[in-house]
């Protein structure tokens, strides 16, 4: 299996690493050759060949069998033109690479639910996936452009979607929760937007096809209180790419495990590409103090997705929780006064970890 | 003072009547004459009309000094077809008034913070300001439209702002941090939409007029996430039409007191108007178990901000707070297991109480 590493900026770097470490302690522990090539993406691609998103990267990700990112910016490249910023090199191999869907399951952590700002009964057992539209809306909509209106400047931006677009994200939701709890939550504006009315009125014909699948409506700023209110409600929420955007950051503080979070993006012909939800953290780049947990588990959903390989994903998810509840955790997840241990230091154990369970 | 009332549907008819009796009270402590006359609007409107918002609700408001509002909607109306829905009516008045600032307050209340979801350290003394655009952005903007795109179905909604509409809401969170902590997040999308860019330039351009304002710009899904996790970092937060939707909400569950959270409309050339938070509640409608203190406090607001009486608006919160100190809760905000009021006691005892602290 061929896998492009775009490890990107801060302390995307760091846990990249580590990923490919635990990939490599799977590999032998299963007898599997991974093929590991890099490429650069963001403000370094920026700084050595001043695009955020090399073709040469592009190219390498299209010819791979799936894509490990690490996180891209920093303060470094903040001031620059638009075009030339690091999120849109992100933004453009999204759609290079037609990844129409984020995948983010946040799940409570025994662990490290101490950290979390809710109370523990709040989040106790909470388990959801939010399934985020990718590669339309707001983010991709023409026009987005400044103009003049009866001689008054003004802006212009367009959430445009085709129904075909709508339909498959929600069609993949369905999927989704045919494997988990068997519910989907629709977020929408129905009441104001007529994407939204377009989008729920899809919602009800695709839920047509599951009928073992229960469908609920819920609007975006319902959601918001909801996912606080009652986090354990949801088993599967989709929703466009805006309003996942706010609300996939919003549930990912819930269970007070950010720096634990993976993600999966998934593509409509090619490569799935896999990163941890938490940026590039410039203010503790190079400190050995990142988490690299929700990198290493990421590469655990593409063992699972891209590569159908259940067991070894497992695996490493079953390695990370032993190496959490032998307390070894990094300063994020660390009760106050607590010992912690380095990133260097966590990718080791979770890694030894791994080799000794097969014995 | 001429106040339009305009109940609306389900416990707005309940809330609005306590708003009512509470400023007569003050009328009758402080010496002032409050003329009240009612208009319809809603699911009311729609059943006695024809239309969410009448004509007459229309004149009846830009003719008076202050609108006071219940909460619009109920199942009954949700299968109408979109122009004759409870919430057009609520849209189109913010339009008709020139209601382009929402102002939402949210406060700790000891008196109920064990119903909130988070963390009591979390949100101990939190004290914030949303201030959300209520004109422009995604909820007006043309085209909002189905159309076909290369043969398929398709779908666009508009993202439309005015610079001097961005300045002019952005200009009232400043004159509003000035009486308060001195410091406004203004929140955007800003690597991604262009109106955000906009935004965050007017923002910039407009603290030039408030040297001891502190400007800080966030990311709406930045802010998402900071409203949980440390929701005292906040003073006013200022942000666009739909974000202000998501944010304002996903902010008033925090404080466990959303029944108790007022809001205020402001008008940029006629009445201003006021309502709570809380939607019309359809299921606890005629039950006298709604929580009367939203609207009650929303009157306070009007007080304030309609009429300059500070010392009345100050009379309507402190007997809040004396009715919530001795015990005295509707059930939405009581403890477990604790004995509860009616929403016909609660309004008695405010007012009695602002009767009371006279003597
Ligand atoms: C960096 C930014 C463009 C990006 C987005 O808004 O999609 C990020 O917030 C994310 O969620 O991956
Ligand atoms: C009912 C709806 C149209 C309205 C809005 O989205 O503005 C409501 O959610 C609000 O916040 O007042």
């Amino acid at each position: 299996k061929t896998i492009a590493v775009l490890p990107g900026d801060g302390i995307g770097k760091e846990v990249a690493g580590g990923a490919v470490s635990v990939l490599q302690a799977i590999g032998e522990r299963f007898g599997h050759q991974f093929t590991f090539t890099y490429g650069s993406i963001g403000g370094g691609a920026i700084d050595a060949l001043g695009t955020p998103l090399p073709e040469e990267t592009i190219e390498l990700c299209k010819k791979s069998d799936a894509v490990l990112l690490g996180a891209v910016g920093g303060p470094k490249w903040e001031t620059l033109p638009g075009h030339l910023r690091p999120e849109k090199g992100l933004l453009r191999i999204r759609k290079e690479l037609n990844l129409y869907a984020n995948l983010r399951p946040v799940s409570y952590y025994a662990a490290t639910a101490e950290n979390s700002p809710l109370r523990p009964e709040v989040i106790e057992g909470a388990d959801m996936l939010v399934v985020r539209e990718l590669t339309g809306g707001l983010y991709f909509g023409k026009p987005s452009e400044r103009t003049k209106t009866d001689g008054e400047d003004s802006v212009v931006d367009t959430l445009f979607y085709k129904k075909s677009e709508i339909e498959r994200i929600i069609r993949l939701a369905f999927e989704l929760a045919e494997n988990r709890s068997k519910k989907v939550t629709s977020v929408d504006k129905a009441n104001v937007l007529e994407s939204s009315r377009v989008w729920r009125e899809t919602a009800e014909e695709v839920a047509k096809d599951f009928p073992e699948v229960k469908l609920e409506h819920m609007l975006v700023d319902n959601a918001a209180m909801q996912l606080i209110k009652n986090p354990k409600q949801f088993d599967v929420l989709v929703t466009e790419n805006m309003f996942g955007d706010i609300l996939s950051d919003e549930a990912s503080v819930l269970t007070g495990s950010l720096g634990m979070l993976p993600s999966a993006s998934i593509s409509s012909d090619g490569a799935h590409l896999y990163e941890p939800i938490h940026g590039s953290a410039p203010d503790i780049e190079g400190k050995n103090i990142a988490n690299p947990v929700a990198m290493i588990l990421s590469a655990a959903m593409m063992l699972r997705t891209s590569f159908g390989l259940e067991e070894e994903a497992a695996a490493v998810e079953k390695a990370v929780e032993q190496v959490l509840e032998s307390g070894s955790k990094t300063s994020d997840i660390a009760k106050k006064g607590q010992p912690t241990v380095g990133t260097a230091e966590m990718i080791e154990e979770i890694k030894a970890t791994i080799l000794d369970n097969q014995a």
